[in-house]
């Protein structure tokens, strides 16, 4: 169902416009709706009268450069706005992000479907030693899984029955609810402006983020692509595969490259014969930490292409179904 | 210009999309976009699929309940952005609320248009002795108001003279500004989410604020009643005419007022006979400011009505190229 | 172990700083730190040099007029910082206040104590028909509360276990976490300033919240109490124990009360004779809801005492080594 | 005046504690309270119970480490507070840092000190054609400094007359003041965490930002100095004289050098006989702009030291004293 407007509209972001893309085993991300566009930004940043006939070519070129200065106000004029279906342990890490208002469901009012997440067999992986916070990069042994998802299974079917004890004796929801898993699987509302958003994808989307938000975080990559192309471009330029150089780190450049101002720009050139060893480098002040962090940023990467894979897209009304189907049938309601 | 979208639109918002409304002598304000509706609050608040069909008579009945019990959450969920022109000394009250998005024109990189406000006669007040930070509510002596236009004239005259001489002289322009008069006319884009907007409605359309911010308000909650009426609706009753009452008042009441549970529903009675007069009041804890305060929630008031006039409303052409006029020709861009 | 310091002291806040306060069975309150005191809440509000020798009582009358009125930045400019340990489904309302800022133990990161809240016969109460997201006020069925304990104790030991044993097959972390349940206790450190901890108090500590996050909420009330005692009694009188009136709820009481303003207040009296009962209390647009909500204001109430109970108190020593104990012991770091 | 605390002490803070240094020809900065320092930003990152005894150094480590990669919530658990007197045109820019809790002196309210800022002869400077909005790096011809500073004189000395006329006459102060110039200097209370003034300096510090704003973040930064040294350091090393660079320049950088992983750390290499002139770089993506950016980047630079000056800082009586006797005597109250 469609109506006139006469806010600025995007075509790409309608084409997916309530639209819901699974994430996870159970999971979803729909955008349902959006304010504002690429050329929106560049009218707040000019504070310009109506909606004049700008070439997408400056638009392009003020865009880029306001990202590239973290000149950020404008891009806060556009807003995106999701339902979104995750494991509440990927929800705890997600509402950290306090710059979104959020509508959670709530699970004093309402039965919770009895949904949750099991990892897969590539996902199932050992603590990391050097990411102290994170896990190794491919799964753990499939024998391993196995025995994880059958205690998994087994401790999460008591923890279904007792819900649907409990519910059943009447005890208050807000009680009955407080022994399910964190891999239960909560839904939101959640709404935020460009610039916050890119922030979270900057950090969510990022390999050092846990596997699971990250899923989500490429998901709304791809919907942020469709909203505001130029932008989403400019976070992929000065964001996400950019990378910050410390005052020891750009001393570092200086003494292997030398620049010179030039009548049109500037020439760049290898001071020929220059080599730092770790030794050398440490003598900069930088840390062994940061060593492998500065080789790292100078070794050749692929920049992702987060566009969304439209056949995945269901309605809403085949997700609502499946979520209510998962609710306890003991709700007399 | 319109387009087809699928994202929730509302008519009475459609109608005065890209509309500016003058405000004070040079100002204005326009709603330039908005994201959602009652409706959208109603679905946030219940974490719904899609886009049902609800009565309006339910909406209303959520959108009353959420506002009265203060989930002010769901109401994040609707976002408006305003064009706003304002002179600087109302720009630097209305910044203090800070959960709104801002972009300024800037006076570092364009010219400012030399435009002051000038308060008409009968807004020319004195210094109120009770309220000590604001004004009496009716005009000075004429005499006295034409004698500090005639000052105000002059020197604006002045300052805007400086400016010019210096902006031709080629002096920065973060420089050259720093004489213009808290007078001048600013603008900005304004973007603000619907519980936020009420909170700065409750502020500032409050016969407490000061006139020239008032106004700014009294236009705004017009355009908020086009946006969301069931909302707007809500925030008249139990946010701009509601008052608060204290314990001690409540105390007080309870002294007047006696209270009884029936079947259906509950009997208010006053208590024949019972009168408390300002010594019965002081001993309940009011100070003698607060029994002023008390007698002023208990006086019969009127509800405003912030209906917009539509045919004051203006093209954004019309507007942009007047702003243009009132800037320095010494620009040389 | 103490240190000299020109800042503003407070001898009741400093009496229990760093002290450990039981809530729940496994929980606590700490008050860590703090800035500021009612008078800085006067010297920013008067933006004062130095700090001058006011009156108690000076203070006091400012502080309950800027409370009175909502000017609530000057409290803004108190802050206070906590330690505090919850179950998961607690901290999941309590981290929805975004203006706080908050450090969690990171499960990613570090082993988890396992402990889990049980709720008490007395807390174990069945779903309210009344308010439909909160519980009976008083506890269910014991033989209920026992075969529920039952049950916890048995799904908690499978959860605990699982936990182990992936911990002990060194899974990572960040995974063998999510099948803990939400009665898990975490922790965090929670820094706010006096105005927003005051709107959380509002909302926590009030009887319509969740009884286990307002068990929270009542000790840090009594904590502020020590820090600002002037600001949180003005809370008690005009925020906690205090009651919005609607504009239709204000039509009623001016029709069941005459208020007169005298040369030194005003006098307020019962209008003799008059009532309202439900029909017409429903005329005046109040919903069958707000006419119980209306009773219930007008009911008498008492005044709640957040006084700590100091004997409660323990050292940080203490609190830590026991929650130490409670992490598994598998881990080999 | 001291008292005795158990809250974290830093003597190098209290030194300065009250102290008012001077900035521009009216202003100062003072820091008026402090809450926490670095030990407290490892505690709430590792949520440790009471305050144990780490090593400067193992601290250091990780706040450097937190810094670097932007886990910046531990850093928001310190909060400083300024008390700051600037031109409005100044605060006006300040303001636009919404992360702040701010308490502006009221010209509605009191009487404004008729104080006004005259850029001195070698900060007056032309407009920069390079950057549209920013001065050039040098005064102007000293003779145009003079009669700007004539015109200046005369303008102000036209809009204090007008203002003290106008409050003679009594009429209301909101309104008397409106015509005072964007120099006239305001103050304000000015509270912040940590983490949000290091976002503040690195804008304001920065030589792109107005010099009138940077001359009050580098005393600021002074101040942050002595509060938390550690996290200043990894300010300056991971901010301040930090430069991100993009995906095409970091694509740039890896034709130039070669880096090689070690057993203990890696080699880094000039590759000998590349070099990248402008077409070069441009074909890599570069704008023109962008081009320049980078080779600013990799050209030596010198690392400020924000050290405050002691010698400066007055007592805040005689600031105050100051500051009162530049209120008109008009004022009878």
């Amino acid at each position: 169902m469609t109506a006139q407007t006469k806010r600025p509209t995007i075509a790409a972001a309608e084409e997916i416009l309530g639209g819901y893309f699974p994430v996870l085993d159970h999971g979803f991300v729909a955008l349902v709706d959006y304010m504002g566009s690429d050329e929106d930004i560049e009218r707040a940043a000019r504070v310009s009268y109506g909606y004049g006939t700008r070439k997408v070519s400056q638009t392009r070129g003020l865009v880029r450069y306001l990202r590239r200065h973290k000149h950020t106000t404008p891009s806060e004029m556009v807003e995106l706005k999701f339902h979104v279906c995750m494991p509440i342990f990927v929800a705890r890490q997600w509402i950290r992000h306090r710059t979104a208002n959020v509508n959670e469901y709530s699970g004093r009012y309402s039965l919770m479907p009895l949904l949750f997440y099991t990892p897969g067999s590539e996902d199932f992986a050992l603590q990391s030693a050097d990411n102290k916070q994170g896990r190794l990069p491919r799964g753990a042994d499939p024998e391993l899984h196995r025995e994880a998802v059958q205690r998994w299974e087994a401790t999460r079917r008591r923890a279904a029955d007792d819900y649907e004890w409990l519910v059943g004796q009447d005890v208050a929801r807000e009680l009955a609810r407080i022994d399910l898993p964190l891999s239960t699987y909560t839904q939101w509302y959640w709404k935020i402006d460009l610039h916050n958003l890119i922030h979270f994808l900057t950090l969510r989307a990022d390999p050092h983020a846990q596997y699971e938000i990250r899923a989500y975080a490429q998901v709304m990559a791809g919907m942020l692509k469709r909203v505001a192309p130029l932008s989403y471009e400019a976070w992929i330029d000065y964001g996400f595969a950019a990378a910050p150089m410390s005052r020891a780190e750009l001393a570092v450049l200086r003494t292997l490259i030398r620049a010179e101002s030039t009548d049109d720009g500037a020439t760049l050139a290898a001071r020929d014969g220059t080599a730092l060893d770790t030794a050398a480098l440490r003598e900069h002040g930088l840390s062994k930490r940061e060593i492998l962090e500065l080789a790292e940023k100078l070794r050749p990467t692929e920049t992702p292409d987060f566009e969304l894979d439209l056949s995945t897209m269901q309605p809403a009304e085949v997700v609502g179904r499946k979520m209510q189907e998962a609710v306890p049938e003991v709700d007399a309601d």
